[in-house]
C-alpha cells in the first residue's frame, strides 16, 4: 500500500458498484443528489438490511476488512454477532473506518467515515498516520437519517479535489438495521483508536480480529445509540497482534478494555444523559471492547484483560 | 426485485454453472435427460458432499441466501452446524426454497423446491406472494433418489413456458450427505413458512438468520427424514427481524417455536409412524426451529421463545 | 478430478496470483530467485499476517479447502480459531497439504507441502494415492525462514519437469503469524494422515471438517513448534465422513484422537526434548486432533472419541 496506490478508495468503489447492482436485494435506494453526487440510502427512507449494514462496513474499511455474521448455538440472549478481521487494521480502521471527520453543517450533524478520510486528511489523527493515497472517486459513510446538504457535498469535494459526481454517500441512521450492523462493526476500530489515544505506536499493531453482538435497532435515537455502544463496551471481544516488548503489550492490555475507563459500569444511554448529551464530556477511553487479548508476536506472550458483562447486555440490548 | 427482473432464476443459473464446472470436486454427476433437461445427481448414484449440499441450498434460495458451516469448539455432540442468512427471506425462502410444488407422478414422489416455483406460481402460497419474474432458464431442487420421469419434466416445462433443455434438476435423497445438508438448510425457511401459516404479514418480515446441526445421513429413509426434521425442530435457532407492533411480534414469537405445536416432544420418526406415514396429518406448526427470537425493528423489542432440546438430539441424531 | 485435469496446481496458481496482487495488504514480499523461481516471503523478513497464513493454507490445499477464522464469544483463553473444510479431503490434505516431501539440502531443512507433491509423486505416500495430474506451473509451501537454495529449486524442477520460473515457493517460519496460521490449518490433514497410517482405506474418507485454536507465534523455534502442535493435539476437533461399515468407523474413531498415542499427555515441546529433538522417534500417532467424530454415512452411526485438554492448552499456548 504505497502512497498513491489508491487502494482503500478503489476497493470501496468496487463495493459501492456491487451495492448499486444489488440495491433491491439489499433494500437500499440509490439516487443522484443535486450536485451530481451518488446517494445510497441504506436505512432512512429505505428499509435497509443486515446485508446492507455488512456492505457499508466493508466500504467503511476500504475493503481491507473481512466481515461476517455468526449465530451462536446456545443460551445467549444475543446469539447474533458480527466478526471483523483485518491484517491491515491501522489502515482499515483508523485511516478509513473511524467516524472522525466532522461534516456537520448548521443543524445537520454527521461524522464522516470511510476511505474519503485518507484523501481529505484534515483530521489531527492523520498527523500520526503517514498513509496517503490519490483516487478518482471516493466513498463517505454517514450515521445519519438525512442525505448531506449541498454545503457538505461541496466541503468534501473541495477537501478531496474530486467533483461531486465522483463522490458516493452511503447513509443509515443509528435506529436502522443497517445502521446498527455497521456501527457495531466498529468493534475492532474502537480498539485501534483507543490504542492510539494511549500512545501505543500504531506501526506496531499488525493484525486484529474482533466480535460483538448485533443489538436490535430502536426507534429512539438515544436508546439505539446506547445499544450499539453497549454491544461493544459490554459485549465486544478483540484480539490485537502487536510488535514490540511484552511490557508494552501488557501495558496496552491493561488499559485497553472498557472496564479501564472511569465511566464503565452503567448503560451508555445513562452516561450520555449524565453528561447532558455532551458526547465529548464522556471519557474517550470508555469506547473499547469489553474483553481484550493483546498478543506480543515478538515475545510470544498474550495478555488478557476485561470481560463481557452479560447482565449489562441484558439490561441494555432489550 | 421488480417484476420481470428474473433475479432468483438468474442467480440460480449462475450457481448451477459453477456446480457443473466443479462437478468432480463436489462429487456430483451431470448428464442430459431424455428431453434434453440437465440432470445433476448430488447424492443418489453420485456420492455428493457437504459442499454439494451447500450449493444446492444456495440454488434453492435463488442466490438470496448466505450459507456457511460452523464447527463448534466444545462439548456438543453435534458440533457441525449450517448457518443460513437472508435479507430477502420471503423471496429466498418462500418464493424459492420451500419444497411446495407437488411434482409427484404415479409412483414418483417429489416436492419441487427452488426458483422455478416463482415462475410456475401454481401453488396456493403464491396467492399471498406478489413476487413474479420471467427467466430464460430455471432450476428445480428435488429431495429424491431418482431423476424426474419425462411426465414431470414436461409438467415443469409447460408450467414455466420453458423448453426442457432450459431446465436443470438437482436431486439428492434424504439419505445422502448433500440431501441432509440442503434439507437442514431449510431452518430459516420453516420459520418463514410457519409465520405465513400463522397469518403474520409476510411483507413485515425483513431479515432473518438461522442455524441448525447437520445430522449424520442414515440409509433408512424414515430415520434420515426423522433426523433432518429433528435437527431443525429440536436443534434449530432462528432470529427474524419484523416490522409492525411489539404485540404482533410477541404473538408471532409465542407461536413460532416448534414447542408451540401439539406434536412436539417426540422424535419426528415416532410422530410420523404414529400418523401411519400420513405427512399431512402431522401438525404443520411442528415444522419450525426449536428456539426463536423475533425482533420488532420499529419498537426495539426482542421476544425469545422455545429452546433447544439436547436430549432429543442425542436420541435422534445418532 | 480425472488424471491430467491439473486441478490442484491450477487452483494454487490462481491463489498465488491473488497473493502477488495483494502483497502489500498481506504484508508479504515477492521476488525472483536466482534461477527465475518466484519467491513469496510470508513471515521471514516480511511481516506476514493472519490473512497471509490463510492464503498459504488455501494454496497448500490446492484450492480444495474452505478456510475461515472464528472468534468465539465467551470464556476461552484462546477464542481465535481456524476452521478447515474439504469435500475432497484426501486430495486436499494428503495429495497436497501434507508436508511430506523432504527438500532438505545440506544444512537447509524443509519439508515441501502443496500441490507440487502431486506432480512430483516421489513420496511413498503416493503408492496409496492413485491421483496424478499434469500442470504448467506449481506451488511449494515451506515452513522455513529461508528461501530454498538453488539445489532445492533444481530438485523440484527436475522432479516436476517444470522450469524453475514456473515454480512459486511460499515460505514462512514456524515463529511467524502466517506460519502459525498455516500450520494449525493442518488440523484436518493430520486426521487424514493418521487414518492412512492406521490403514483406513482413503477412498472411504469422503468429507471432513476441523477446527483448532490459533496460538500466539513465539520467537523460539521449539516453543513455536510446540504451540502449533499442541493447538492441534490438545485443542483440535475434527469430523470425518466415511464410507464402509460401522465397525470400521468405530475402530478408526478409537485410534484417531491424539489421546490414543503413547506420547499423549505432555506438552509437545517436552516430548520433543525427551526424544532429544529426533522428530521421527516421536509416536507418529500423536499427530492428530484432540477430539474426533467419525460418521459412517452408510450406516448412520457417529463415533465420538477423545476430548480437548484446556489445561494443557493453558500451559502450552501462553
Amino acid at each position: 500500500m504505497k502512497d498513491g496506490s489508491a487502494y482503500l478508495n478503489d476497493n470501496a468503489q468496487r463495493i459501492v458498484q456491487d451495492i448499486i447492482r444489488d440495491a433491491e436485494r439489499l433494500r437500499v435506494s440509490v439516487s443522484k443528489g443535486p450536485l451530481g453526487e451518488c446517494l445510497i440510502d441504506a436505512g432512512a427512507k429505505a428499509q435497509g438490511s443486515v446485508e446492507a449494514g455488512l456492505r457499508m462496513a466493508e466500504a467503511a474499511m476500504g475493503g481491507l476488512g473481512v466481515i461476517a455474521t455468526n449465530l451462536d448455538q446456545g443460551s445467549d440472549s444475543w446469539p447474533l454477532h458480527v466478526e471483523v478481521r483485518s491484517s491491515q487494521p491501522v489502515l482499515a480502521c483508523l485511516a478509513s473506518q473511524y467516524a472522525g471527520w466532522n461534516l456537520s453543517n448548521g443543524d445537520y450533524f454527521a461524522m464522516g467515515s470511510g476511505p474519503v478520510r485518507a484523501l481529505a486528511r484534515v483530521e489531527p489523527l492523520f498527523s500520526t498516520l503517514s498513509y496517503r493515497e490519490t483516487a478518482n472517486a471516493s466513498v463517505i459513510i454517514l450515521e445519519t437519517a438525512k442525505p448531506p446538504p449541498e454545503a457538505v457535498v461541496e466541503k468534501v469535494a473541495k477537501a478531496t479535489s474530486l467533483a461531486p459526481e465522483k463522490l458516493t454517500f452511503i447513509y443509515a441512521p443509528t435506529q436502522s438495521i443497517a445502521g446498527a450492523v455497521q456501527i457495531v462493526s466498529r468493534v475492532l476500530e474502537v480498539a485501534l483508536h483507543k490504542a492510539n489515544d494511549l500512545k501505543f505506536p500504531l506501526d506496531n499493531i499488525v493484525d486484529g480480529i474482533a466480535t460483538a453482538p448485533i443489538p436490535a435497532p430502536h426507534p429512539d435515537f438515544l436508546t439505539a445509540m446506547g445499544r450499539t455502544n453497549d454491544a461493544i463496551i459490554y459485549g465486544g471481544v478483540a484480539q490485537l497482534f502487536v510488535r514490540g516488548t511484552a511490557k508494552d503489550a501488557q501495558a496496552l492490555a491493561e488499559k485497553l478494555p472498557s472496564s479501564a475507563s472511569r465511566d464503565h459500569g452503567r448503560p451508555f444511554a445513562d452516561i450520555f444523559k449524565h453528561f447532558k448529551g455532551d458526547f465529548y464530556a464522556i471519557d474517550p477511553l470508555l469506547f473499547s471492547p469489553a474483553q481484550v487479548l493483546v498478543t506480543a508476536i515478538e515475545t510470544g506472550d498474550t495478555f488478557r484483560t476485561g470481560g463481557r458483562d452479560l447482565g449489562m447486555l441484558e439490561k441494555s440490548l432489550g
